[in-house]
């Protein structure tokens, strides 16, 4: 049994020695995710699926309570379309998949397979907007998009991938920033409440903006090896897209004018993000909000169990089931308890109940926690609500160890030559005094791989010098090396 | 008011007069789909949309409950490996979308957009499948397709649709016949009890099989304009898809061998069924467990109405909320009341609450049922009960409407002469004795246009001489046109 546990366990790399090989061995052997006959696509498995199912029903739910309705539009782009936005174009063009055969013929035009859809929404909004009495347009996809990417990895960045994309319209500028930031807070409230992933809401610098946006701004996690992930952007496109693609309405003063867009997406991106913020050695941890199974149970094989010891297991499956809590029983009798322990741990199971002969008869279960592994005997007639209050503990614990975690990296630096020390490693956030130019952004990126991340909402007031210039410094800016 | 009313009615062109232009009318004015800058692609407008995501509830429901999961594949499939099931690409390949760019570069192979994933899926079942303990597999996937078609229709026929396609493994060739018949029992037990489209389950003939499949089944559904609608097709693939892509398993046995599958899937189509099954001159007729809205608040405009009764209007759709009904209330104060009616007629809300000054003196208010258009007044302290118990009522009116269409349009003959002359124009279904020949079945097909939907269960055993040849019968089969 120990030889079988151990022998499982070794062949997660350990994050210590190759964070990326960790990374990969999780996804494979939690049966996340797998690679396919196509470089750079993945199909999402199960278990990995059932997570994504997770953050869309949490997601869904905060964007209807907003307004927003979901809607379908085509995965093809005709060239000549998305050539009419110049800066989307130069953005995305590098990266596009192109049809050009359908069934036998050769098409007429290239189509591209949508990198992002605000093109193809763009031609539709401006035949559906025609007054302001048809403002605002909150609407939202769910769906795959292709992004010809060169180095890919399993749920970070993978050429085809599936996200939601917000696209909205609106009567003023105002309301625009204020949906852009509107979702921007859902976002922040949804990774660190749900996904009990700690993340800085700021806005991006201008050479990192989003390909034909006025401003963007994102949210970014600090994953467990120090680098930094990108986890949702939500942009104000201002009125460049309406003038692109003439999406005009008669104001309430008769004037025709154009719209004020915004579009904004979280993909499955997060789902390695989860990953990165929770995991260890043993393999995945699951915050309890997305762990497609909450608690397993794991009847101890011992004796006549299947007469003694399932019927009893059977039986708290169905309250906790009752009691609203995601629950697996494994009554497998080909694995024994102790493969089936480090087999859950591995998949980041929240927590484990076991239950033996000598559980029954002192009418309790062992409750095991897979972030702390403290175990604890709780009474079989309290096993709901103990539950219940432990998965909460546990998301709690979660969000503030990750949170923890981030403010010990986080660290200040004016001086470019600590800057640069420390980014030879993967410091974690560095927040420094910046100037604001592109040439000095790009400049630190060449020489230390470090990137803004964003510069907080309700940061430091800009003081000091440029980090890299010396000139004024108009934000202070966080950097980091990131995914 | 009654200008307006008349106005905007008769921009749908009456089914008697022309039904695939009343079809198109509907699915623009109701807001259900538009056509976009790709041919033969449709937006799914938000309305629209939100059937489908009632549909999906629903089906995804019925697929957890019997044990399947979720999981998403690629949307690519390299061309070699499309090649490699004989029949399949067949039938598939002259349909198919080419990517042969990817950025800036030609591809080494063409890579094809997926028009259905069984061969993405066996090559990924084929590594994940090992013992018999690994079966069965049941996976279920909710994703665009992509199928290049000449003659396109918003929701029946589309180059893009959505669906969803179930990929099962057994170990038996028993188990997976079972599980065939189990989902075509779930696609026919939903479309009679939500979309209240009553449908023919049977068995397809040879020719009109799935391109690999071993036998094809069906849930076959009759439209308002005599045309029948496959809405749902089960496919046992016998071994066939596990030769190609190599799905072997040791069995109990210890013998290495190949994995029985099945495949099966509903779309977008289904939208179609709907509007086609129940809509009537006025437009759509939606059943309400899949009306995005069940019921439509209309407060009766006069006077000071917004302090009076819009409150009132109000505290109903609280109310109504809280009874679990989806419920929108019409507070536009740019449009008459009797403007909205005919508004949320063309949408097929299945009842209209109406609530006016002197309703709230007579604490009650009218409701109008959208499919037989009978008013009455409720007691308003009545109205959660009423207003759900109403809703039963259509929706089982809306079937037993649409089964007694069937049953009134479905004949029988053994003679050709007749046979022919009826399929003159859309008489339905036509009941027939056929040999299971397909020379026979494609001669009736190029003469009459009438082709076999399907061998309905529980039918007659056959008898007599084949309507075409005059060789004994092997079947009785169903015939219409179809779409």
């Amino acid at each position: 049994m120990t030889d079988k546990k151990d022998a499982f366990v070794t062949e997660i790399t350990p994050q210590s020695q190759d964070f990326s090989s960790w990374y990969l061995d999780v996804v494979r052997k939690a049966e996340l995710a797998d690679y396919t006959a196509v470089k750079g696509c993945m199909a999402i498995r199960p278990y990995g699926f059932a997570i994504w199912e997770l953050i869309q029903q949490e997601l869904d739910r905060r964007f209807k309570a907003t307004g927003h309705v979901n809607a379908y539009f085509p995965l093809f782009i005709p060239e000549s379309l998305l050539m009419r936005e110049a800066e989307h174009v130069e953005g995305f063009a590098p990266q596009v998949a192109w049809v050009t055969h359908g069934g036998n013929e050769k098409l007429e035009e290239r189509l591209a397979i949508r990198p992002t859809s605000e093109v193809i929404i763009g031609t539709l909004y401006a035949k559906w907007i025609q007054s302001w009495r048809d403002l605002p347009v909150l609407i939202n996809q769910w769906s795959n998009v292709v992004r010809w990417e060169k180095v890919t990895r399993p749920f970070l960045r993978t050429t085809e991938f599936l996200w939601q994309e917000g696209h909205t319209a609106h009567e003023t500028e105002a309301e625009a920033q204020e949906e852009t930031l509107r979702i921007l807070d859902i976002y922040k409230e949804f990774a660190e409440s749900v996904l009990a992933m700690p993340v800085m809401a700021g806005a991006k610098s201008e050479s990192e903006k989003f390909a034909g946006a006025s401003r963007t701004y994102s949210i970014e996690a600090l994953m467990g090896d120090g680098r930094a992930l990108q986890a949702g952007t939500s942009h104000n496109l201002g009125q460049n897209f309406a003038r692109a693609f003439g999406i005009q309405f008669q104001g309430r003063d008769k004037v025709l004018q154009h719209a004020w867009t915004t579009s904004w997406g979280v993909s499955t991106r997060l789902i390695g993000g989860v990953i990165m913020t929770h995991g260890d050695d043993s393999g995945l941890v699951l915050p309890p909000r997305v762990a497609p199974q909450q608690v397993v149970i794991v009847p101890i094989s011992r004796g006549n169990w299947q007469e003694t010891v399932l019927p009893k297991a059977r039986d708290i499956q169905a309250r906790l089931v009752a009691a609203g809590v995601r629950v697996r029983l494994d009554d497998r009798d080909s694995y024994t308890p102790g493969w089936k322990f480090a087999d859950w741990e591995m998949r980041g199971v929240p927590l484990r109940v076991e239950i033996g002969p000598k559980d029954i008869e002192k009418q309790q279960v062992v409750v095991a926690r897979r972030d702390t592994r403290e175990k604890a005997f709780i009474p079989m007639d309290a096993v709901e609500d103990r539950v219940r209050s432990l998965l909460d503990e546990v998301q709690q614990a979660l969000l503030a160890r990750a949170t923890k975690f981030r403010e010990e990296r986080t660290r200040r630096t004016a001086d470019y030559a600590e800057f640069s020390a420390w980014m030879e490693g993967r410091p974690g956030f560095v927040i420094s005094p910046w100037c604001g130019h592109a040439d000095c952004e790009a400049a630190i990126k060449s020489e230390t791989q470090a990137t803004i991340r964003n510069m907080p909402f309700g940061g430091d007031e800009p003081s000091g010098a440029c980090l890299k210039c010396g000139r004024p410094a108009t934000a202070q800016a966080w950097f980091a090396k990131a995914y």
